[in-house]
């Protein structure tokens, strides 16, 4: 089995794509030709994953929208990870941190149990509660770094007494922890000057950013930081809904090209598609 | 329904105890007559449940140990919950935090679809990211504040700029949050002068404290937390899993009663069982 950083490296350039398609699925969202339980959510998954498998870097289904429905919901997600092509990697948007025994269990359930090959975690526990996670060879940790929503601030913009925020000291943690894992930060779209600051302390680190597509993210900043290091750029509803009266994976696969292109355009080093 | 903190009252006071149980099993340490799968986890969580429903305050399960085992896991989570006898409150122990939108959907998961009455979240991502569990009238909401592991330290106990250490800054937070749910947080009881502080800030915020048992805290200062508001001492491997040999449910039931006592004997108020 590829590492994580080498199956991201070759689905990425292959599909000559930053964008990581979202797999999180509202049933009151849906295009209506889709019923609003797990065997319909199935179906949108599968039409989502056929109309952007050439398009994309990534999946990133986000385990709320699964656990949402209960075990049905979890044996969905397991379904729908089921569907995506063995190239492409996935990550699960879990957001998980815990003490060290039971983030143990969670790095079981994700990596082990659903087989996904890199997570997000969480680091308010601090780094004995990551460990579970990058002892994992050959899988990926993304640690929630400096997030795209507006609460962000509240926290992981406080400088502490050094003046360094408190996401930069996380960003420090990161890069100091001992890894069989690849590591990576979660930095959201929506924060190009935090984005910056974190690519100038980390160049080479693999960066997750969400919050491009419905939360308004900033795509310049982001799609220049991957001439230093892999940087993988989420859209979620952005991509998935659309407005309704056009053929619906027509619709998918258009908007998923049209961000994807987006984001190249903005590539310094970027000299058109490589395939 | 009743609201959250008077089902806790009932039941601490019904009970005389500030004792949670962790329903957290790992496969292989289970006693040996109950086999390695869901079937046998969830005849030993009946019979954790049957031996403590008269001792404890409230049940914790970590969904970190159910998640282990994928969807079959979820199954045997909401089978777990519906062992619980109705007047004691259940605790989803989960640390789930996520951008708002998504938040919204780990609230229906966990009050929703499993019907929990209290979940634990992560702050790292900021108020916005708590609001969707706050949301919900009736339930509770306990926010991580100052953790039990010992790496709670490489973040929470930080000074920020006004010499303000994190986890106190957090408390702050949670206590300015509107919400309609009960609001707690959670105090390891591992490290007693950060619980002391918290309880000299928060005089009355109801507190779960974790790492009683196996993790080896400090019962005094939690038990004494207890006669300004509530405090739920939550023991999870040390009232589960005892030497070989003796009647299983027996031992289960004797280290609950044992550490209910230890934790009463130090309640300045308690005057002997009130039932």
């Amino acid at each position: 089995m590829k590492a994580f950083q080498d199956k991201l490296h070759s689905c990425s350039t292959r599909n000559d794509s930053l964008l990581c398609v979202g797999l999180d699925p509202e049933p009151e969202s849906l295009p209506e030709q889709f019923s609003q339980d797990a065997a319909g959510i199935l179906s949108f998954n599968r039409m989502v994953i056929e109309a952007t498998s050439d398009l994309v870097c990534a999946y990133k289904p986000n385990l709320a929208f699964y656990e949402a429905m209960g075990s049905e919901g979890w044996r969905l997600l397991e379904h729908t990870l089921a569907l995506i092509p063995s190239h492409i990697p996935t990550i699960a948007d879990a957001k998980r941190g815990d003490v060290p025994n039971t983030a143990r269990m969670y790095a079981r359930a994700l990596f082990g149990s659903l087989g996904v090959d890199s997570v997000t975690v969480s680091p308010y526990m601090g780094l004995d509660t990551l460990e579970p996670f990058l002892d994992w060879e050959g899988k990926g940790v993304w640690v929630l770094c400096r997030t795209s929503n507006s609460g962000a601030r509240d926290l992981q913009d406080l400088p502490l007494s050094n003046d360094e925020p408190l996401y930069l000291r996380v960003l420090r943690l990161v890069l100091d922890a001992p890894a069989k894992a690849a590591k990576g930060v979660v930095v959201g779209a929506t924060y190009p000057q935090q984005l910056e600051a974190i690519r100038s302390l980390a160049p080479e680190m693999p960066l997750l950013v969400p919050g491009a597509g419905a939360q308004g993210g900033d795509l310049a900043s982001a799609a220049r930081a991957a001439s230093f290091g892999p940087v993988v750029i989420n859209s979620s509803r952005g991509i998935l809904y659309g407005p309704s009266g056009q053929d619906v994976a027509d619709g998918v696969r258009t908007r998923a090209t049209r961000l994807r292109d987006q984001i190249n355009n903005y590539r310094p080093e970027h000299i058109g598609a490589a395939y």
